[in-house]
């Protein structure tokens, strides 16, 4: 794997000092609380519900919060409509702390605080982007936020001093902090989030009633294009309204362009109609090798697949094998058909061993169904 | 993994007997002649291109086939558009045959070889749902119709004995033979295949022209609903074209779910807009349930997720202690942020041993970062 940022290791000693307050232990309060404890960070939580505190305590998460808390940072971990309120209540509780929220928009909960007329000098609004499809305590994980961007939101009246704490809570969980304003923030989530949800949404609703038949010819394919459908609907439905006029640019874009397709499919004799199609899927190539993370890491990486028989003693004889070979796995996914009595493990390794880990591999016997060209 | 079907072994006896001409030897055309060759059959190969031949041929899929070649079964694996005049030709040049097709459309073919004249008696359409974002000769693998539909398209002039043999060819290649009308295939096929991919290249044609400031915040949800937007506009835009009436219909219900969603958004305080979003997310929930495969899987096993170092003998390591404590592995995932040093293994095991593989795996020294509830 890559190592262009350098997450921290749990363990390490941490940024942060003092108390740090999490107000709501879901999902990212949790996985925040999380990863604080394991730096020895003392970590306060609150949570309106005594049973999800109580899960996220056990979880080793931090202790619940008492009155005589004087954190140094507060982070609201609440939904989307309740940040302002939260945000407002915390600020005034704890005039000494930098108060943050992670919600998935910032405008709105900024504007909302404005339009109160809620002395903002010690908020700073931010947003790491990890998540999970499953919410809840339950589903944290201290290792969430590692490599990932932390957007942080500050303004002209943000104190240096603020901005280098939350940095430092951000670079604790191993994310990487990177300022925009709000409305840079909003307009980018909207594209690379909250679009692709519905998109994905919209698309996984044509199967509700769809015929099994047809279902059952699915593939790989259409099971990612609409992986992020399983995400639930309440909290879906506060972060699209809270996004609301970016969401819908984009989506009347993509109504456009979506009426031209079908109309290249309805006309397909009319001038420029074939274009329109081929424009189409080109513009996606275009669009998707621009993307970040796994794809750019599979550019630079060449993949070779191995056929492995369906036994756990078998991909530890491969493992032992690659090690052997000192060949470093940068990835590596199991895939198999319903069905099917062979998997395929699908390797990426560095361009310039992989002859050499093909070489290996088939000298202890493996058989290679293909590599990358 | 299940052993619901019992996909044929390369090397095991075919079903299939007699030559097999195989006519266009891109993916499809050299994965067929790959896995026959495995199984002993006499493949032999045609390709309007020398070279392409002569990959094939080199990479193992046949030898090039000759004038006195007089084949049991005739599979043409050209593009969509030529189908019928290739078709047409096979049956000509090969009265004794059976000829099939793999297209990915099935209608369209068969009305123009109909309009032709064409006696269609030894034609059975059929399209094996298996394929690779990257095409030609060089991506062919033998494995990739293993526990794959295989739809076959007869229709009541089909003599028994033709539909054996092209039912034959499938078993052998590890499909699982499904029989459907051509309408019913193109309707499903434009639900779950050809719909997905226009969706997911005009999400991804969003992003073309994005700041690299919002590609940036880019995480695996929207890589994921991405990912086919990588596919070949020349092949696309045959596909769609001949399967037009079908995606168009998709499309246009989609477009109007679209709408709806955008106009819940604009006029957020409209009477029932909040609930439109929600059944939005709702049905995406409801229809992406309902995809058979890995999906499917996952709900009948649990997972466990190990920290590991990013390290190829910690992944032996992993498999091997999984191995000494009887742990069969039934998906495996690596999952590791850009930048991160620690990779997450996401282990899939029956739901009857996931708490004695955690304590096992605690015991020998990993950390669980967390399990499916």
């Amino acid at each position: 794997m890559p190592s262009a940022a350098a997450p921290t290791v749990p363990g390490r000693a941490a940024r942060v000092h003092g108390t740090v307050r999490i107000v709501g232990s879901g999902l990212l309060g949790a996985s925040i609380g999380h990863a604080l404890t394991q730096h020895g960070v003392d970590v306060a939580l609150a949570d309106t519900s005594p049973a999800q505190l109580r899960l996220a305590v056990d979880y080793g998460a931090g202790r619940a919060a008492s009155e005589s808390d004087d954190p140094a940072i507060v982070v609201v971990c609440v939904p989307p409509d309740v940040v302002a309120d939260v945000v407002e209540a915390e600020l005034a509780a704890f005039p000494r702390a930098v108060v943050t929220d992670v919600a998935s928009v910032k405008l709105e909960p900024l504007r909302a605080l404005r339009g109160r007329g809620v002395d903002l000098t010690h908020y700073i609004g931010s947003h790491p982007m990890a998540g999970r499809e499953r919410g809840g305590a339950i589903s944290a994980r201290a290792d969430i936020f590692a490599g990932r961007p932390w957007v942080i939101c500050r303004d002209g009246e943000t104190p240096a001093a603020d901005l280098a704490l939350i940095e430092a809570l951000a670079l604790d969980l191993g994310a990487v902090p990177i300022e925009m304003t709000p409305e840079e923030h909003d307009r980018s989530v909207a594209l690379v989030s909250h679009v692709p949800q519905v998109v994905a949404s919209l698309l996984a609703a044509r199967f509700a009633d769809a015929p099994d038949l047809s279902l059952g010819l699915a593939g790989q394919g259409v099971r990612d294009t609409t992986r992020i459908a399983h995400s639930a609907p309440e909290l879906w439905v506060q972060i699209l309204g809270a996004n609301a006029t970016p969401v819908v640019e984009v989506l009347d874009a993509l109504a456009v362009d979506l009426a031209s397709a079908a109309d290249a499919l309805r006309h397909p004799d009319a001038p420029g109609a074939r274009r329109t199609l081929a424009e189409t899927i080109r513009r996606g190539n275009v669009g998707v090798e621009r993307l970040p993370g796994k794809h750019g890491q599979r550019h630079r990486f060449e993949s070779l697949v191995v056929m492995v028989d369906d036994v756990a003693g078998q991909l530890g004889r491969l493992f032992g094998d690659l090690g052997e070979l000192s060949v470093n796995v940068e990835d590596f996914r199991l895939e198999h058909s319903p069905g099917a009595q062979l998997g395929l493990a699908e390797i990426a390794v560095d361009p310039a061993i992989l002859n050499a880990a093909v070489a290996g591999l088939e000298s202890r016997g493996w058989r290679i169904a293909s590599t990358s060209d």
